[in-house]
């Protein structure tokens, strides 16, 4: 048996097999998510009840975050933050309504308090969860405008440009915004787009323009079809009946087009951003808060006689990151 | 507000409150994993029936394995498990008695066909999920001897060195085996083995070795007492009554005491190695190796002219690494 590896006889496994398999695996996830979601929801409101008091508490958490965010947030971003930046809410907003919605469909909101660089005190983006024709899945998002005060657009008015081609592509014919789009249809505005994009250069911009990201063009409509299309395949097969195998090669066909559309993304990681926000940041905002403070502590440290007490250390008022009450210091009342 | 960061007057928050707060979401999180495992447990009987008409399914499973588990399989490790591994199983034995158990302990049993290097036929390695006094956790395991073949001991004897040590451990004062080792206490056989380990190298060493992992000397009556107490204490938070913070001068003092277990350990990353298994290569098994699968297409290509239809290099006879029929070839009749 072992090394018989030639296959055509001794195996009656298909890969459609495998990946029906895998199929069943991801709906189980998204069972689990939906419940775990459910469950955590009154430790995510009691946790805001706690964080809201502490000072600065989501800017030191950006400060703290993993490289896969903290990449994307510069200098300026983060003097934003720590000077605004009040509250943050990931939420899953198609269970809100729905209980059998998509928890992998996901809210970023940011609330902000008056401050130099823009009007807006709620940024919210929010990404579908979408699947393909061609069997592709991701988040898909919509343009958030920002408005900027005067000479303060940290964006450069590149978030403004994508809104507006955002704008003309939903007036213009609905169903086919899906279609690649080719650089000879550009319209004027689209051809400014790319030419900007490709002049600022992708790590030069800052955070804010991932209000911009839209990911892939798959409408709700294209998702839905998808989504059943492939789920009575699935159905079929489980039943032992053979399906047409169509969807590989409309993949095929795909492949011959050139889709343009992504040199007029501004934020091509927007969905890894979002996922990493979403899925790192928030459930370990607490995590990355006190690894902030610890390290603070430890080079406040080195300012001082390293054998010295700590607790006379406390005592002196010098301590600008000290946020939270040192666990040996107080008792509460 | 936001530039008001000096702590000691206007924060009314303390660390333990957040680790309170930390600990509430890992009860969820064990709560959801229990769950999980429940809902995905039939699933996996069923992918353990599809997969066992693979040849040497798990055995390409670990050749495409992630960095994580990859780095400690040398080439006579991967020839035992594409000669004779049949199976492997990961299992939440915690649960299966009790449904309250802990689902973080967790065993990985393989199973071989007869082979050249051992007359073992299953291996099985149990890791349970602990808690120390001074409040650190993890998993703790028992070396697991091999009967190697004459000659064919892939671990150099280390591997029976490291039971031996253990058994000498059982049978002495049972209280005291969580008491920090000093290196003036050392049997006999616990300074050969000390010795052994510093010549061998630890990035030398076979996978085999890991079944003699132990992890930290963190009796099963230790981290029972452990779990009460901070719970004990967590509760009396909540209700608002201040606790002693006795748990923090343990900690220092056991930062005091050197413990040298640490050099009897043959296989350092021994809980890295299992959670890597279990949490990643065992869940996501039918990717790893339709990866492989994909990989070696790739490369078979190489040899035949590239724009060739598919279809007509499929008939070949030549597919050494086709174990699963191609989804454009056959139906299942």
């Amino acid at each position: 048996m072992t090394s018989d590896t030639s296959a055509e006889n001794s195996c009656p496994i298909t890969y459609e097999e495998l990946r029906d398999l895998e199929q069943d695996f991801e709906d189980a996830e998204t069972e689990i998510t939906r419940q775990h979601l459910a469950l955590t929801k009154p430790l995510y409101e009691k946790r805001e009840k706690t964080v809201s008091q502490i000072p600065n508490f989501w800017a030191l958490v950006f400060e703290q975050a993993p490289p896969d965010v903290d990449q994307y947030i510069h200098p300026t971003d983060s003097a934003v933050f720590l000077s605004s930046l009040k509250k943050l809410t990931v939420s899953h907003f198609e269970l809100e309504n729905n209980p059998k919605g998509d928890p992998r469909s996901v809210a970023i909101k940011f609330e902000f308090d008056e401050n130099e660089y823009f009007e807006d005190r709620v940024l919210e983006k929010k990404f579908w969860y979408r699947q393909s024709k061609d069997g592709r899945s991701g988040l898909v998002s919509e343009p958030v405008p920002i408005k900027w005060k005067e000479g303060k657009d940290l964006t450069e008015g590149i978030l403004d440009l994508v809104a507006k081609v955002w704008q003309q592509d939903k007036s213009q014919a609905n169903g086919d915004s899906s279609k690649p789009k080719k650089i000879e249809t550009f319209t004027p505005d689209e051809k400014a787009l790319k030419e900007k994009i490709a002049k600022t250069g992708l790590g030069g911009m800052s955070f804010f323009t991932w209000f911009g990201y839209r990911g892939p063009r798959v409408s709700e409509e294209e998702s839905r079809l998808a989504i059943e299309k492939e789920r009575e395949a699935r159905r079929l097969r489980a039943e032992g009946k053979a399906t047409k195998k169509d969807g590989e090669e409309e993949e095929e066909d795909d492949e011959d087009d050139e889709d343009e559309s992504l040199a007029l993304e501004i934020f091509p990681d927007g969905e890894e951003l979002a996922v990493a926000i979403s899925e790192d940041l928030w459930p370990n905002a607490i995590k990355y808060f006190t690894q902030g403070q610890e390290a603070a502590e430890l080079s406040d440290l080195d300012f001082e006689e390293l054998d010295e007490d700590e607790m006379e250390e406390d005592d002196e008022d010098d301590e600008e990151n000290d946020n939270v009450q040192r666990p040996s210091k107080k008792q509460r009342t």
